[in-house]
């Protein structure tokens, strides 16, 4: 973050370098109406940077929900502690397929944030770039439907884990497997969270891009 | 669509009424940089204008994908010739609470998108009012995220009804409900077409709010 920092006051410099302290001044005692302009125009900068800010500090939220969601989930599993001569009872999360894709997916979404994070510290140092800005709201978008994807296929699991179904004759798991339950259902959260933010990080974009 | 055109290009001539024929014609004449200026300016705007179009069109075939998708799904149901004296073998959406949350949700997302039409098309006419092709992308983002929370919790079940899962105990039931079957899987493929549509319209309304 501080070198982050540095270098956006360090490009604030670079732009406001070109009026001199001195012809900045004159200009002040001249027209009014150019230093309220100038000073708009910097006040709407200030606006977007601060958006860009806060749309570093939700990618790193969102890095720590994605990838808590992936290892809640990736080391779930429980043995019970009794067994019969042919059988030992256990749940770990890759007997399900799509417990398996919620992992995956929330790797990737992890990763994806991992890479994305030089992007937003760009949209800091230069809030007025659009081409960063615009594939980050692209792929943001992108991962609005993975993360979303993972966090409701998983839910629908987690949901007959607890419940069962009578008319298809699938029954709740959650009462053997209550420790495996809980984890799963834990993940699951953590996951809806990284989605959520996803959808601020592309309002977010979507703001940051309009023009005056 | 004929009204919007309509409408589109009397807009157009208002854009260009200020500089009459005359005028315009003197300019040529005088300075070819200020003729060339506003060329790139119409045509930049005609580029938007086109995005505007696809997004509008875009839009009729999302109705089309999620209303099959909601029809599909909330029509399903078969009874098995056979039954017992107390058991008659039957399947409906409702039996699955994922499945009546996929057609409350395609229901919204096909609601949504009819009450999104008007503000695409003032989209088409006005290419360069930013304030609503901001809230159709607001909007849509979510809706990206209802739609794929819909298709993938609605494809999870489907999963399981199809291969069952026999680590959990839980049984294909497709076997039994071979039509119940096929027709949740058309409703999902619907879905996921709409979703996917929804991903295109929010990347569309960023290329058009980016400023130049």
């Amino acid at each position: 973050m501080t070198t982050g920092e540095e270098s956006a006051s360090a490009a604030k410099a670079d732009v406001e370098a070109p009026p001199s302290t001195e012809s900045r001044g004159k200009a002040a005692l001249g027209t009014a109406a150019v230093a309220t302009k100038k000073r708009k125009l910097q006040m709407r900068g200030g606006w977007k940077r601060g958006l860009a800010v806060f749309d570093f500090i939700l990618r790193l939220s969102a890095i720590a929900a994605a990838l808590g969601a992936a290892t809640a989930m990736g080391t779930s599993g429980e043995t019970l502690p009794f067994f019969t001569q042919f059988f030992q009872f256990q749940a770990t999360y890759n007997d399900l397929p799509t417990f398996t894709f919620f992992v995956v997916g929330n790797a990737i979404v992890s990763g994806y944030l991992v890479l994305s994070l030089p992007f937003s510290i760009v949209g800091i140092v230069r809030p007025t770039i659009v081409g960063a800005r615009l594939l980050l709201l692209i792929f943001d978008t992108v991962m609005v439907a993975l993360a979303t994807a993972s966090t409701a296929s998983a839910t629908a699991i987690v949901y007959l884990a607890h419940n069962g179904n009578s008319s298809a004759n699938w029954i709740a798991i959650c009462q053997q497997f209550n420790d495996f339950c809980q984890r799963i259902s834990g993940a699951v959260v953590a996951s809806s969270i990284a989605a959520f933010i996803f959808i601020l990080l592309v309002i977010i974009s979507a703001m940051i891009l309009r023009k005056h």
